[in-house]
């Protein structure tokens, strides 16, 4: 079968975001021309893109938002929201559960399918707190929590010298997939890994930058090398 | 000119570091076989990718690594490392300020190619506060600060009402770049923005979890919208 690239897997969580965003304005039906120059992606990228989910829409037509917010949410099964757990409420896992409980993300119109239903920290201090109503639960509770509420995600955020033995103590309980904020490359066997690495976010950045400069002035990449 | 995609400028930054690491584990050189598979990224797109810097490897012999590391560090201009201040020193701020203070990031052997100076914010409860050597100075003082330091990266993890209020203030001093962390969309004028908004990274996890069960399943995204 056709295995659908990262590349397109993340660009389909922005166009989901995108849709939710025009529907919410009001909008009924965007022409592919006007979405390429809104999400600043080629339209033979989104067309190519949306093939992965069936026909959404017919060339010259454009794409009616309700259809393909459908189709979408087929797919991610929003009926039933999967739950999601933090594991690490240090700095950035506390400033996580803000994020994570703020009405972008729990509000009907975010369609997030996930929802955060507890964090977990091994520090005494910070176990038993509570923020915007999530729960932080000492990590001697984990597994118990992860099997009794049939847990399917995890955003784990402690420090990156824990980080695998965490992920030893997760396995085998049914947890579909991990967001990796350790910075660290983790073994987590059949979960699914998607890594956010905040070093590579900022050097990609700083290659944006060098080749909008170099665009600027007209030269290439390979001009600055002499090659 | 030829414009490199950005999916090519974040793949960049990729290879970088796995050049680094290659390198810092003895390794004088990679075939092109072996280097896809350390990195899950096809060959034809590693070598597609590269072209972008010039001719780093001959088919069939692969690539040195001090060869292909000295061409990415000509691109990036390591010898000076650029200025990079963070405003917002709230919880995501301070748990930035540790990462981008570790030695994971400021090692010689890091190669970054970007330096954290200081950090800014408007309460004045955290302002005058250190942080790893890192001084979290007082929002008022930013702009002379960017003025004498020449910044040229800043990394925005403000509250997202006030993201575009910093914006525009930090507009025409010379800034090349902002990392946007405060999933919010902002208007930069001709700064590059890269944006991490971390429900997209989720949603991404998400999508890729359900392509994996589907692929056990040997059965479609398109046959479970029944298209």
């Amino acid at each position: 079968m056709q295995r659908i690239p990262k590349s397109t897997l993340k660009r389909l969580a922005l166009y989901h975001r995108c849709f939710l965003d025009l529907k919410q304005a009001g909008i009924v039906k965007i022409q592919s021309r006007e979405l390429s120059i809104q999400m600043g992606i080629e339209s033979a990228t989104i067309r190519k893109d949306f093939s992965y989910l069936g026909e959404l829409g017919r060339q010259g037509y454009g794409y009616k938002i309700d259809f393909v917010l459908d189709a979408f949410e087929q797919v991610l099964n929003i009926q039933e929201k999967q739950k999601c757990i933090l594991i690490g409420a240090g700095n950035l896992g506390r400033a996580l559960m803000n994020f994570f409980t703020s009405e972008r993300f729990t509000s009907e119109l975010s369609h997030a399918p996930t929802a955060l239903v507890a964090a977990f920290d091994n520090n005494p201090s910070i176990s038993g707190l509570t923020i915007n109503h999530i729960p932080i639960l000492h990590t001697d509770q984990m597994i118990d929590y992860i099997k009794e509420n049939q847990v399917k995600y995890v955003i784990l955020a402690v420090p990156s010298h824990a980080s695998q033995e965490i992920v030893d103590a997760i396995t085998n309980l049914g947890i579909e997939g991990i967001l990796n904020l350790t910075s660290t490359i983790i073994n987590a066997g059949s979960m699914v890994v998607h890594e956010v690495d905040l070093a590579i976010e900022l050097e990609t950045l700083v290659f944006t930058a060098i080749q909008e400069q170099v665009n600027r002035k007209q030269t290439t990449i390979k001009d600055i090398l002499d090659l």
